[in-house]
């Protein structure tokens, strides 16, 4: 196995990423960058500063995503893509998005330091608001550039203050001027933290993401009686929490039946009223299950939504459950995933074949663009949070495994 | 059976609780009337001006009690006491605590209307706060004039935007001169609503009240870790509200292990980061269980900890666990008691013994003076919500037992 020798710079990788975190960075370590903020609008001017610094020339579409292309020596070639999201959750931490950015930045530098002239041009992006804390929707830049979302709906969508996502473009200057809809393009890569232990746990310093989980979304709401804790005897009572603990449950023990590729999770839950000495009348909450295979979302989809209702008529208590999406499985482009898979090997790195658990924009460009994804481990699996940790060594193996393919397919012979 | 032939008058009761009901009414029928809120005020002073109309003397004491006295024939004798709480839930009905305080004036107005001169004096008292629900501090007024809580710590109290009980009782004017504790008296009778559904599912006018449940209350607090619900295995999750669904159910599993007397209920609970796709890792959730038996109660206080910890144990996640308090079940005074049971009889009122599932001021007064209850149905046994609904004729029957108690209590032979 020949290992190559040109190599990302680790160092100057890890510092920007550290510079980077300084935008809306947080006491405890982490940041808070929301999409379309004031805070993203200086990490979006910073981004574009840099990438001009670079000799790169910056496009923005109409819902702020950022295009910054490095030409190369056939302008009739397609563009390689590359890139993830600078904004964060609430509490977000640094590397969630950013590293995906920022290494590509590295990327850059790295072929302006080599002197590297590609066959293709490459572009750099910077997605729109991947997290959907502040308006409610993920992957939205990703999504209405994929023509998942259409456009008029996302840009009236309010955050908590009412403020809209097209006064919010607007208020920050990142409403440009190019439609949000696919171009060609010749493939899409994505460098991402896991968000997740796998890799960790096996200690494999790379992961081939191969595509992403099949999904299933529901909300829920249990229906019962509110009434007084200490007056209302057991053969009256309608425990709207009672049922949806035992719901919860269920969706547990559906998922670990599944093995180690099953997902199911009861995030969000409120109860009503909400009081001490009053038994629960009203229980909301959400249900989602995840799988690599759709085959056994299809079996959880007809299994679930049956057996929750058993639990709820034994409780005496109503059910009403809405689907609210059902996602398939996207695979990456074969082609695309071997060229991440050499770029591994050539540097040396362990690896090892991960499906992604997690949403990416990668799995709406996929929709269009042949695309894979690059994997680096994090601290405990540990992600939204600000606590959410790498180590450099992890970064530049990332940087390097992405350059790696970018390269490869900018040079590949039509 | 011999009835009396001194009634008390029903339609003039209810149209007095049906105005009254007018004071903090809200839009779906019910009211809202806050401790030491100014609509608190509006229905002291309607109490305390409807009182001297029926020409009892008004003292109030240093936490808002009131106690409305009409002479007896023996000045040496200690009075009897009735009445119960003009406060109410933030959505709370017509009937909870209104009931007890606008029939005790039903009472008042017999009594003069019949010419009645009773031996001992009478006095109708309105406690403070009841609910607890602007201070978190159930049972205040009557708690503090049983010595249960120090008024000092009582009058700091804040509710939610930081006015204390003090500033609250001198801002309407109930910070009155006479010191909140005991003081001689014969007995307390107070007439409430069940809030619950025994008496009307067995079509059971009168329910005689035997004592109160003991109860035991905890916080609980799960500590897992939260992670994302895409990319987190089942082997390594640390999932805090599976693990609190399981203890809600084993809640419910203990409480129906001791039948209809057994009462197990998780009221409260919090999720945290409470995030659809975001794995819970923290959930904070009341447990309190109820019977009338306390050996019962000590054995679900010695097994429930146990029994939780396994579930934690079992799940990976961190289980923390106090008490917050423990009430020994409170008997009512056995002549009180009769007394409650012969004026049931002399009505001619179908009745049924029972033991009190909620909280009444009537428990800590008993702690000191000897006392009964008297319960009549409600509808659906629903309380604590505006939909709370009784009849005339159960408010009617209520009150005429508790005219023939306090007339029997008054004039018996020392």
């Amino acid at each position: 196995m020949s290992q190559t020798n040109q190599r990302i710079d680790g160092k100057r990788l890890w510092d920007s990423l550290m510079s980077f975190a300084e935008i809306g960075a947080t006491p405890k370590g982490g940041v808070r960058r929301l999409a379309l903020s004031h805070v993203d609008k200086t990490g979006r001017d910073r981004f574009r500063a840099e990438c001009e610094a670079q000799g790169l020339k910056v496009r923005v579409d109409s819902v702020g995503n950022m295009f910054a292309r490095r030409e190369g020596r056939d302008p009739a070639r397609a563009p390689v893509l590359f890139g993830s999201h600078l904004d964060s959750q609430p509490s977000g931490g640094k590397f969630d998005g950013a590293l995906g950015v920022i290494a590509g930045l590295e990327v850059i530098r790295s072929l302006n330091d080599l002197g590297i002239v590609t066959e293709a041009p490459v572009e750099l992006v910077n997605w729109t608001d991947e997290e959907g804390s502040r308006f409610g929707h993920s992957l939205m830049g990703s999504g209405v550039w994929a023509g998942v979302y259409p456009e008029d709906h996302v840009r009236a969508l309010k955050d908590t203050d009412g403020v809209t996502v097209a006064d919010s473009l607007d208020a920050i200057g990142y409403h440009g001027p190019e439609a949000a809809r696919p171009f060609p393009a010749d493939a899409y890569f994505e460098l991402h933290i896991e968000q997740g232990p796998i890799l960790e746990r096996e200690a494999k310093q790379i992961g081939i993401v191969t595509g992403a989980q099949a999904q299933v979304w529901y909300d829920a709401v249990t229906i019962g009686q509110d009434s007084h804790a200490g007056t209302t005897p057991p053969s009256t009572r309608k425990d709207a929490l009672v049922c949806a603990a035992r719901i919860i449950d269920l969706v547990d023990r559906m998922m670990r039946a599944r093995g180690e590729d099953g997902r199911g999770t009861v995030g969000q839950l409120h109860v009503s009223p909400n009081s001490r000495n009053v038994i629960p009348g009203e229980v909301r909450f959400s249900v989602e299950f995840r799988h690599p295979d759709q085959a056994e979302i299809d079996r959880l989809d007809a299994q679930f939504p049956r057996e929750a209702e058993f639990i709820a008529r034994d409780c005496g208590v109503e059910l009403q459950l809405t689907t609210l999406f059902r996602i398939p499985p996207q695979p990456f482009d074969p082609a695309c995933i071997d060229l991440v898979r050499q770029g591994a090997a050539r540097a040396g790195y362990s690896t090892r074949d991960i499906v992604s658990g997690a949403g990416h924009d990668a799995v709406y460009v996929a929709r269009h663009v042949p695309t894979a994804m690059i994997f680096t481990p994090c601290k405990d699996g540990l992600s939204h949070n600000e606590a959410e940790s790498i180590e450099p060594e992890e970064a530049t193996a990332g940087a390097q495994v992405l350059f790696e393919a970018i390269v490869a397919r900018a040079n590949r012979t039509l």
